[in-house]
């Protein structure tokens, strides 16, 4: 009987109240300092957390984003393999579909007239070089070359050292070592750049384009972070330079140069404060090695067909800057 | 010695236990009050942080996704240019490879045989117009034009004014206002998204394709959210009429639409309960303006070579409807 | 003036300062027992979060990265359809721009000599089969055919069912089930992966590239994880073993593969401590259903003209390997 009435005394001890004991000092001195310490708390929270930091703001960093590029501009080069070629942006912008990464050529070795056939692989591929037939192992393809050895090996004269006779896409590219830009004045050419954001949380779009029904505008302005914020149309030569780099030397190998636009944007000030911002960095470069793996090129080919029906194509290695537009964003409310 | 007694007495205390002082108020009241709102809070971090957000749950964002794209679908056009071409989706595919990023031709206007030489500027072009051979500087591009001025002014008729003479690709496009898709079937073409997604950390992968033997259902169905969520076929003009557009007033000028599959997975549920959610929405557009820089053209060529050798192309500018599909996710466990 | 001499007291009495009760116990046990918990929460806060998780370093996930790729290697095909064809980086490398996402060709079947005209539709696709003209809607496309109904059935043997005529692209392809990779030694390719990574916030730049002035390490060197991590070549077969499969395997039929490089760095290491970790893993697979969907092909074009001006052109189907490079990072400080 008297463990049940612990029992019961505990339990109903459960719907006690317990609080701890406060002493009250009653010095003034020690009073206004305490209370003037909670007046710092509260304003740093009220100040700092809310109003500058926007701490009660919900936040959305799932932008979705679409890019849509143009370049204009021609240029005009005279080379010996190719003659006088006129470049306009459906050659010169690779790919073509004005995506967000774009490829634009600057500079060129076009091996016109490859047809299948027998020729000595080039002097370039150190696995080609040979001194007799022996150093050529028929039925192998070089490694790093550009056919399949025939077993011959072509020596031009008896001390040198020759190449390898291969089967491939004959005459074989000859060695180029790019001295300037053969597109000079892509510097000079324009990229438009249309940029749709949306942030779905909160049903927010905007573009970078003005909203202008001045088509002109659109025709002739250039960018400008001053002047011209909503200009989306920049030269080639202006972005490197942003970016801290000459055009005319980033031609001549090719580079890869990075366009970031940064949505950063407050929906509390309102749809006409949040504007994009446009950051341009080269990529293919390292603070502490500048000269390791430069450059840019690839190889492309146009295939022709002969009346008689055989096949031979145009070899083209291009040099360019790849441009590669990426966008960031997040929006607060 | 007695600041030695003192140290050693301070030493001694921090060995001492200091805790608060309570006070015990023994009224039902206060303490039933006091209870709930404990009871409350407990029943807060259970129900809603556990049970309902699952706020104990390990998540891991790092989705690894690979999307594969094909179309089907045939469209056969008549122009006066390029006579009766069919169209396949290794022609109105751009680019081919069924990435998750596409391009559907809609609309096309073909310059055919176009060579080097001397034409007059395309009267577009607003700095090509003169009206004297004084306003062609001989030797310069012209600004967004095709070509290099020769420094003739080509004027038809004495009062009006000409465009300038070009050496480029000629003649060049004429001027076009597309009216209607040429490619007005595009809205039925089917395109197949295979989407496989892989979470590393939890060993998850899963597709968005039905796991049948029956090979017959993945060339029939078509995607539906109630009836057949992992049917990956949908039809082009279906996509738009989900972004809620028009497929034949898109397919004029062209746009952007972005697919969205979104894979949000509770594993403790089961890998049958993880699905994909499509979302559509068309990206190239604006809220508040509508009308701005809307459509989606570019332009690419067909190289050709006479069999005297000279070369000639077919310069397509070709307006279309780009696909975007982005794949986003997340799981718990 | 009793309740204005309250009020005044209620205000004075915001100036007093109002703190909890101590006991301090003298219990030497509870004290040692009471500082011991103390430490080990101090201890735990210094060595794990701290010294092991680096709880303290700012960390930034922005990382801004640029991936080029080249290809190396030849291959020689031999088939009744395209004969002797060799296949270099230009051709096989799809596409060719040295981009991270890039299809490798292993597989093809080329249909050569197109034109469009009224042929046989494909026994393959199911819509064009026919008994009698009756099954051919004329002037409606077949789906997934080829072309546009004349309204004609082609039935080579009358017991037999046969295929509507279509118009379109003739002849169309074949019917094909491929056996092996026709690029059997795609396997020796090799590809050189170049990736320069940055984060803006620290300023802090690098590459996969081992940064070495001698330029014939780059030319022979391949990928190992202990030997030589900062060697960027990986051969292709190589590079699916490692994903857990035989490349011969998924070059008959075609597959995607990712390649992740992950920089996960510490800069209180050093530059020389921040290393990028490859991990490799076939992606259009799931571990429930390997053979649901599996493969990886599409078709593209080159298109030719006859001296007469009849356009013709050859369709290849190709079937190979994409690879996918992600790259991911963060660094801390």
């Amino acid at each position: 009987a008297e463990s049940l009435t612990a029992l019961i005394a505990r339990f109903l001890s459960l719907c006690d109240y317990k609080t701890e004991k406060y002493i009250v000092a009653k010095n003034k001195k020690v009073g206004v300092l305490y209370r003037l310490i909670q007046l710092t708390i509260i304003g740093y929270i009220i100040g700092w957390v809310f109003l500058s930091k926007k701490g009660y703001q919900e936040t959305d960093e799932s932008i979705q984003s679409s890019v849509i590029t143009k370049l204009k501009g021609v240029s005009v080069t005279n080379t010996s393999e190719s003659g006088v070629v006129v470049w306009g942006p459906e050659d010169y912008v690779i790919p073509p579909q004005g995506e967000g990464v774009l490829f634009v050529v600057t500079n060129f070795l076009e091996t016109p007239n490859q047809q299948l056939g027998y020729c000595a692989e080039s002097s370039k591929v150190v696995d080609g070089r040979c001194r007799s037939d022996a150093d050529c192992r028929g039925g192998h393809t070089v490694v790093a070359g550009n056919g399949l050895m025939s077993g011959r090996c072509i020596v031009s004269d008896v001390n040198s050292t020759g190449t390898c006779e291969i089967y491939g896409w004959c005459p074989v590219e000859k060695k180029f070592k790019p001295q300037r830009a053969l597109l000079a004045n892509a510097e000079n050419f324009t990229i438009y750049i249309k940029n749709f954001i949306q942030f779905p949380k909160f049903s927010f779009s905007k573009s970078n384009v003005l909203e202008t029904s001045d088509e002109s505008y659109l025709k002739s302005c250039r960018y400008d972070e001053q002047i011209h914020p909503y200009c989306p149309i920049f030269e080639l030569g202006d972005i490197t330079r942003r970016a801290g780099y000459n055009f005319q030397d980033m031609a001549v190998y090719g580079g890869s140069v990075g366009i970031m636009i940064d949505w950063d944007c407050d929906l509390d000030k309102g749809y006409s404060q949040c504007h994009p911002q446009y950051y341009f960095t080269r990529l293919d470069t390292t603070a502490c090695n500048r000269s390791v793996a430069m450059g840019f090129n690839f190889r492309h080919t146009r295939y022709f067909k002969h009346h008689t029906g055989e096949i031979h194509r145009s070899l083209f290695k291009v040099y360019g800057v790849r441009f590669n537009i990426m966008v960031h964003g997040k929006v607060g409310t």
